[in-house]
């Protein structure tokens, strides 16, 4: 569908070998360097539909105008529709802006889904090549930068009664599995002084890391994910896996509170007399948007006659990625009540088109300096 | 495989329509009265070999030797091995010897398993007919009595040095299930203060299930089971439902400890602001093992040169549902290290000797009490 959508604005679509959309819209004659706009198409499980969608359809509605036009701009536009920045299948962040900007790690091919089936064996289901992915890298020309419209997943734009804001930064994200490992024992025979239960274990540490992050400005800490084994009514659990998010936009704070935490489980480990396993799943430093690129947006606001406000992204984002490759720039769009993650995910009309109108100036200024 | 082993003998074999294996030894002439014998196949997941299996084929065994020296009871025996005691794919308990107790469910037909399927189209999937289990109550005759070899799964006999128990009694158990549904929200981008994360609830949910059973002599508390939704690392929990496990020989402690138990959940709930649903899954008053084939049982121990000791079950059993039909003895073999419901599960072969020689003199001895 959305293939359909950027062609019928004028864009020629390829897919590349991880199942990113690419769109492109070339520029004037003379045109030798390529804005990317984009964000992603997956979601988390039980989902709202705006969480990415929403950045990529304003990106192709902004190409569409010109299509419409007949107009071209002084540099190509290539809209990307991301395929997995969740990583809900198999633990990953960022998976298509990775390929795209060349930091793909060829090791996550082998790992397996909850079905066993191999990232390698799921893209060859659609009909890509794994091993092509590092040809997949953006190389057409130079960058102008990357550009992402995305919902703000939080409470600040509706509380201020604003439609937009722009990016300052992508706070940094450290994602953590612990497993805790006791021993599986009869639920009936086993006395409660003989147990070593890892359910009760890893409860003691999902009250410790919230406790921890309500103490410490700024910093969100979640367990998201939680595995128990052998999982059966009648018997006491063996072993808990579990995922530990933990966000700051400051480095500093966030590395000091996952090592905080991690400790925090050993000392509960040792004092339940149960094993603790520890893996780090990603880590991801704060991200600075552009200034250059932020100012530009910022302007194309000012000149719709909105007011400007800067704000730094809690969530992660495509824009991480693409950071490493070119200079990047957020905009971002008020959900209701903040929500996002879930099906009440909500944007409106009015926000949307002034999203796109924005998009359209930003490129219009982008030309101009040209 | 257990078919052939039956049959090898003597014995006369069927399967009724919820999965039970029924073998038939046939009495003398005169025998007009039926002793059952078993336990059965089924396991939790991730099990030891014994639980369950164990009586089934010291069952056969006691049964064979019969057979070898072509002698006959005067009564028939019947060795029964249970379709589906541990209840793990659709949470039910004693599924087997609830249809031959005569005391099966209708109802419990149309649960579902984790893959959506409902017991009717499983039974029938392996060509029983969920219509006729009401046909398969036990009838042949008056029954003489119901007779269970099970491992302690506990550490009393093995602590004792000693290779068998005679049970006096099994104590009871409460099912329930817990849900509290909270909000899903994102992790990056929702505040400590403005979460409302199921997961943390239950978190303090199971380790308040810890504290009070520490705090009550003789009760077993589990949370075993828990599912998180939508379970994703990046999103905070909306909703957990848990399985909660209580026993205690005395039915008094464990109803007030249940309620208890509920009461805690639901301040809990109230407290962090989330939706608490309780639904009772299964109630399961003590049994009391029958005093006269106890006594006969314990005879058959002390015949073979053992100490009698007595131990009431933590454990459920199929003789739980049997007591409802017909008079129940049970023989506990030791295990080691009274692990149970894990594939550490151990037994000697000289105990499990031990268990058939004493199966072999109760059947002796219940024959010259004809």
């Amino acid at each position: 569908m959305v293939t359909a959508w950027m062609r019928q604005s004028g864009m020629e679509v390829g897919r590349d070998n991880i199942g990113n959309l690419r769109g492109r819209y070339e520029g004037t004659e003379a045109a030798h360097e390529t804005l990317l706009i984009g964000s992603h198409l997956d979601s988390v499980r039980d989902a709202g539909k705006y969480d990415g969608p929403l950045g990529v359809l304003v990106g192709i509605a902004a190409v569409q105008g010109h299509h419409d036009r007949g107009t071209r701009l002084p540099f190509a536009i290539e809209v990307v529709a991301f395929a997995d920045e969740e990583g809900l299948r198999y633990g990953t962040t960022y998976l298509g802006s990775k390929a795209l900007a060349g930091s793909f790690d060829a090791a996550d091919l082998d790992r397996t889904d909850a079905d066993g089936v191999t990232m390698a064996q799921a893209i060859r289901g659609f009909g890509g090549d794994p091993d092509s992915i590092a040809k997949d890298r953006s190389s057409e020309g130079p960058l102008l930068g990357y550009c992402e419209i995305h919902i703000e997943q939080g409470p600040v734009l509706e509380a201020r009664g604003l439609p937009l804001a722009v990016v300052s930064a992508i706070a940094g994200q450290s994602r953590l599995q612990l497993t805790f490992k006791g021993e599986a024992a009869h639920a009936g025979t086993t006395p409660m002084d003989h147990r070593k239960d890892a359910l009760v274990a890893a409860a003691m540490f999902i009250q410790a890391v919230e406790d921890y992050a309500e103490g410490q400005g700024g910093l969100v800490a979640t367990v998201g994910q939680l595995l128990v084994q052998p999982g059966a009514a009648n018997v006491v659990p063996g072993e808990v896996t579990l995922s530990l998010d933990v966000r700051h936009a400051h480095d500093a704070d966030r590395l000091k509170a996952s090592k905080a935490l991690v400790d925090v489980a050993r000392k509960i480990a040792n004092q339940r007399g149960v094993e603790l396993m520890t893996r780090q799943v990603s880590e991801n430093g704060t991200v600075q948007c552009s200034t250059r690129l932020t100012a530009v947006l910022a302007q194309a606001v000012t000149d719709l006659g909105q007011p400007v406000i800067q704000l730094a992204s809690g969530a992660g984002h495509d824009a991480v990625e693409m950071a490493g490759v070119t200079e990047i720039a957020m905009l971002f769009v008020r959900c209701k009540g903040g929500i996002s993650h879930n099906p009440a995910e909500s944007v409106t009309e009015g926000d949307v088109a002034v999203a796109i109108d924005v998009l359209g100036k930003f490129l219009e200024l982008l030309a101009a300096d040209r």
